[in-house]
């Protein structure tokens, strides 16, 4: 059972913050994590203000998160782990000094902001052996794990189709001017390369392979810039091909009005397929190859150890994305904690940012020039 | 904004609870509160085990409840508020001697066990003044919350049909003797009078009446011990007239196989309907008079104050049971502070309590006598 | 295989008429029947300009029914059946002269006006032998078979518990000056003493018998005029005991704004349960006890013989109302043939009519005094 | 309002045969046209076995479609149309034999088993001003009408992207030695160059464009060849473009295990989006800008009269793919009776059938050469 928690702390997270108080509450839902320390804003002022709030001790609060790694790794009770949610430019520079400071690494997707940043921070991780955790949250969901375990177990048999689609419609006008998180997604020089297809694309790819158990291996991308006067995608839709010769279909979008948050993910097999999609998160699809539909249920007897490890409730009591991120804070504290075989397996790590960074470059690439490219970058 | 956060102390939520450990999550989630004091197991070696795990100082953990009321009452730091989650019988007592000490009540439903014990608690908030909550944690959702606003702001006219239904199917086999959850739900001893009436049967009336803002004045119940030997009822159906003469069905049962937590609330109008079904939280169904359904989806634009004040994500990331806790450890943070109207308006308090007490005894009587009964006791 | 179709004469289904038409549709739809004579309007001009349209001879569209079967009987190739779709208050008459002319008849629902011509009608099917059906079209849809063969067949174990729904809101306004169909059925003189319940209640017991195979012993009924003005019950809730003492509830309503119409039935046996919807109609939940749903669809490989005598095409091609009325006139084929067993079989016929009317009956009576009734009318 | 039925002849529709059957109770259904000649089988037997159960007058049954279509347009009272059920190789001549003897025809999808054969036919239809007609049934459900009349009054804005799925799970193990329909649908002898993208590819396609009032223009597709031997696609995945660059999806599977018919189009613009789902064919999504879902429904109040004209029973009575069936022959009726702008309008006609033989070309060139063409046939 758990012990006392890891302690934790915060880059990002300020006033007014989306994803960083999403951490937090994530962090300690489980009692895995404390937090302790934290950069929360680049204005000490807010980080005060905030830190105070969250009962951090005011002389663990610091002006940014180079400074907190340096003091806490010279104190006896430091903290174990760093939870990185600042913008994406930052992650790089912070997740390689957390790792040499021997501090564990949990960062919110992408990984970084460049191909070349993610092949660093991956040289780093080789090196120090130090745990670096990738939060896709959708991979904390126990249905998502179920369907994996049943995957690999061959409950389909051998995959066939992979279909992963991510539509949202959230950027279906031109808000940028006026909405924060719509801004710097669409500035080629706060998001990098990618529009569409960096911000959620990568989460839709992560899910197709998290879930199948395959990864792609060749691909033809079309990316849109549909809404006039935008500088990046805003739609992508790729065909994949996989390992084996499987083929696949990405769709991801934010100009698909009237789309809220649509992950989803479906996998056919010989023998039937999964279904699962992240606005009813509870629930998985089976379609057996009788033509009926099975229905499981998060909670539910017969469910694998792999989703009932990522269940707090009985079955019928919904748990929500903050849940999930629980979940994958929890692998991080078992990761921490020396059990094997959790990074890059149940919990996405460097292995998937990785990936998820090529993914862009390449996403990119092909639609320029129209042509399909070979994973490590062949044109077919 | 939130200050600092209340000091809770927790009566129950020993090792191996269930209830317990939701309300602490709940509580700690928007850090409206910290737990700082703990009567979590009537043994104390439990209690102190629970204690540490949640960073509760040792000296401020107790053997029982009334010893943590007077200790804590005597402290300058004391607890500001009790989380009740002990077993039924003991809810009274301990409410009572928190509310004479001064300290704000918040009372995993049922209120009591009996009629009796709900009217002497009704008499000891009236004459305290003290803050008393009562967990009908479904309330918290944000859509119900939707509903209830739409429907009191005539958005479907007056209300014209009421239908509340609570289905599961986890006492369909006799599993009393071995599953504790059962066990002590099937005694009457444990239990009172009332077996999935008083379970859930009070959930379902209590949304019935905070969703369409009408009081049921008359009743004819069918209780049935549907599983062989069982001693309290597992199934009941109920006629409900509500003030107007608005007709209305109740449905609670236990034995019906292959349901989860089914509550689902419809309330009609003249001009259309609402529907909404707990274990999809997020939406809210609204039946047009043009036969058109529209589904409304926490987190969007359009919603209400209520809705809003409800939801801590965007649209498309699901929330689940806990947040819906904790957005009533909110409102009773909120009630604490003094803003008035909460108790008893948004947030379920003494008046919820007293009538499920009389609802289960007025239930009973009628399915014995076969009458039809006012909300009163008079037979009709 | 099928032979040369039957002859049928219709009653009823004149210009303007909505029943009428759908029952010649199914009719022809399997070329179980052709259409050769008719009684289509009491107005013998209108009944020859529909007759013209419909290919019938001049010589065969007669002023009444009762004229058409007196005068069909007299020739050798005179009709062999008669759809009686005319007004409620006309159905027996037409129905005893037909029978005793030897000629097999099918009656829209309900069968009679009143319980006392009932009694009439089912003294003569007796005394005849003549085949007399029913059309509670929904009994057709291939899922509802399928339903009920399992249930018979003990997929669930014994059935535990029955809720039947029959939710409208076509006349939430008060719309019988200006909407024929409104008019007679809200008209005491027209429709008999039942409003809801007689119109759509009926239909609900009939399906809960039938899905269930178990039948009602006892009733207790809260009807209601909602609608200021209205005559006739507009809103029906039942508290129902079926044998073995099951408990059920049926509920019928046509104020319910926003439902189409949305007959719906669920069945809880020991070990799970079904559920049927008719605006889906070609999908059957089955509610395991392990908490998954198996969705069984119309046309998949592994349903019951019953289901698929009732289908016509592969899984996933879409039958409807006009389909199920089609499988009801192939089973009237079938029993005139002789096939033994289908009349209060598959099939609805005196049976289901004789409890209808007598629903109707003891829900007005219980509603008005407020007191449980046994089928057979004693108060309990 | 209708006349007389006018005379069709049936080419195909023997024993056995399946779509046949459907266009004969399609025809009949709304007493447009009566069935009264017919070449159902190559087998004169067979013909008039069929024939003489339909009522068909054993002198007007033929051996083949070519000596019917000659020995009815010598008769006044000849046929006025027919209906082409036979293999696809067959089409192209029975068609052009039938408009050289001016006899209208509804062909069944292909239109032809070559695109040469397709040009030819082309070229006789412009020649000879003869209706030609190509059922594509599922244009003629109300609410494929409903999503197609309110995106061209603009009700979504321009549109912006087009997804069309049509997945089927029933070629998912290898029956082509056992199942005949599978049988010629794998065989390049039979069903040309193209699998799955031939046999429902073309509907998807044709779907995308009649819904979202578009033309692709440009396409890369991933044909698979899934299942161990197959000799033709069973998987597709085509990237589109249609007119003013929209981004668009096709995929066509007929290996998707556990999938029956989810032929499914979704349609998003400037501030909002339609989808429709042909298993339940009356229910139109329309997702709001505003993140809310409208559910419109088949037969409600407020829908085009486009939806209108394409429905027959009240709402919440359900048709089905019959009754769709249906509809495209009353439109060929209208066509017939010389209703101007149906044909290539709401009825597919020669248009679509051309589009869809070079839609196969094309996609099987670009899987082939790993490129994208423009639907001219340039390799961009």
């Amino acid at each position: 059972m758990a012990e006392r928690p890891l302690r934790l702390g915060m880059a990002g997270g300020g006033p007014g913050a989306f994803i960083g108080p999403v951490h937090r509450m994530a962090a300690r839902l489980d009692d895995r994590f404390a937090v302790v320390a934290g950069a929360l804003s680049r204005s000490i002022g807010k980080s005060r203000e905030q830190g105070a709030r969250w009962g951090i001790a005011a002389d663990r609060l610091y002006a940014s998160a180079e400074e907190m790694i340096a003091a806490e790794a010279a104190r006896d009770d430091g903290i174990e782990a760093i939870a990185i949610t600042t913008p994406n430019a930052s992650h790089a520079a912070i997740t390689i000094a957390a790792l040499r400071a021997g501090i564990a690494v949990i960062c919110d997707k992408p990984m970084t902001a460049t191909l070349a940043e993610a092949e660093a921070v991956a040289a780093v991780v080789a090196q120090t052996g130090v745990p670096f955790a990738l939060t896709h949250a959708y991979t904390g969901y126990a249905m998502v794990r179920e369907a994996r375990a049943r995957i690999a177990a061959g409950a389909i048999g051998p995959v066939r189709k992979v279909v992963a689609e991510y539509p949202q419609g959230w950027l279906s006008e031109p808000i940028e001017g006026t909405n924060a998180q719509a801004g710097w997604r669409t500035d080629p020089a706060l998001a990098g390369a990618g529009g569409a297809i960096g911000d959620i694309g990568v989460h839709a790819l992560q899910m197709a392979e998290y879930v199948s158990g395959l990864r792609v291996t060749e691909l033809c991308a079309a990316l849109s810039r549909v809404v006039p006067g935008r500088r990046l995608d805003d739609d992508c839709n790729v065909l994949l091909r996989f390992g084996r010769g499987v083929p696949g279909v990405l769709m991801a979008s934010q100009i698909s009005a009237g789309e809220r948050n649509g992950i989803r993910v479906r996998v056919y097999g010989e023998r039937g397929g999964f279904e699962w999609a992240q606005e009813v998160p509870d629930r998985l699809i089976l379609r057996d190859a009788d033509n009926s539909l099975r229905i499981l249920h998060d909670g539910a007897p017969g469910l694998s150890d792999a989703a009932r490890a990522a269940t707090r409730l009985p079955p019928g009591h919904p748990e929500g994305l903050i849940e999930a991120f629980a979940t994958l804070y929890r692998d991080f504290a078992d990761a921490i904690g020396g059990v094997p075989g959790i990074l890059d397996g149940r919990l996405p790590g460097i292995t998937d940012g990785l990936r998820a960074m090529r993914f862009i470059e390449l996403a990119v690439r092909s639609s320029e020039t129209r042509r399909w490219l070979s994973f490590d970058g062949e044109t077919l």
